[in-house]
């Protein structure tokens, strides 16, 4: 389905938003160039795979003359769609979905928070970072006068599968989920799961301890 | 340095956890064998990869008999350390370290969180998941009373860097960093970034929307 040649690897693709970060750091600065031993080490990749992931995506750079910071940062922008503005909501305003509500750097990746949802009649009609709760029965309605890009699910494991269907049905383009458990979708789904992060963790101490 | 025969990939680390999860759930309803076909559905993975995955870590199942749900339970808590308990503490009380105290999967992961800390004096005192917040000048002290394990850091990115170095000389065993910075250290980080996570969805949104 997917054009095989313009295929990013996924390795490649969790890196990009860091290569967007320091790049965007760096041209606030007005720095214009970056040799690949230097953006590699901000990175924390070696110079060998800098050099792969970007030519994954367009040929950059004139050996002995590093990488033009603004080219790649167009470049990386685009992938990420950062030329675009997209709206977000977020369903289940308990303390993960104030706290992502709380986000502060949603602008700079041209993100906006367009509206908060919940079951609880305590917390509908309140304001979280400037956003009222609204009921989650007005979701299908709020769906058709504003179009919403991001969907994102703060909810309890149960409620989440049909919290996911109410957004695919209403036409957001992609679910962020914080919920643990697994979504059935057609949608993009980003999943960030707390329990499983810490898990990772805990393999690298316990290795560590081993050795 | 590392034993090169016992070393695990990144990518089945990074799925050790969900293994864990969704044999715990088999495991507590008395299943006590699964086929590769069910577990590789359940994860998400080919069954191929859940052979090459399992086989890391050593010999399980029989052909035709599926895997042995309990024995591959144990197997896999004992890599992740959830045979020993943890002791974590997290540092700023903001909105995610407030969601974060409050998560509420921590215990059935073996680990109990003895301390928070801030240097907001109107937030030192008081309780949040059950927890006093401490001042951040007491962290020292604290960590020659109470061993710690696991390090969260959910201050702003410019004191994260401090507090990292305060936990690896207080003796912490690794480190969660939710502050949007990468830290010098030598204990073992999970990084875990909003500002990345949603960027990673938006590049799949985006190519999606442009095939």
């Amino acid at each position: 389905m997917s054009d095989e040649g313009s295929a990013i690897s996924p390795k490649t693709i969790s890196r990009l938003p860091i290569y967007w970060r320091y790049l965007k750091e760096l041209d606030d600065f007005g720095i214009e160039r970056i040799s690949s031993q230097e953006l590699a080490k901000r990175i924390g990749v070696t110079p060998s795979q800098l050099r792969q992931d970007l030519n994954q995506f367009g040929q950059f750079g004139q050996h002995g003359y590093g990488y033009p910071i603004s080219e790649l940062l167009i470049s990386i922008s685009r992938l990420l769609g950062l030329n675009k503005s997209w709206r977000m909501i977020i369903v289940g305003v308990g303390n993960l979905g104030k706290a992502i509500a709380s986000y502060p750097n949603f602008g700079k990746r041209n993100i906006k928070l367009t509206a908060l949802f919940d079951v609880d009649p305590g917390k509908v009609g309140t304001v979280v970072a400037g956003v009222k709760i609204r009921n989650i029965s007005e979701m299908p309605s709020f769906f058709k006068e504003q179009p919403v890009d991001i969907g994102t699910i703060c909810t309890t494991p149960e409620a989440a599968q049909a919290v996911a269907e109410m957004m695919e049905a209403g036409g957001a383009l992609g679910i962020w989920n914080f919920a643990p458990v697994k979504l059935k979708t057609s949608l993009p789904v980003k999943h960030l799961h707390l329990g499983d992060s810490i898990l990772e963790l805990l393999y690298c101490i316990n290795r560590r301890n081993e050795e």
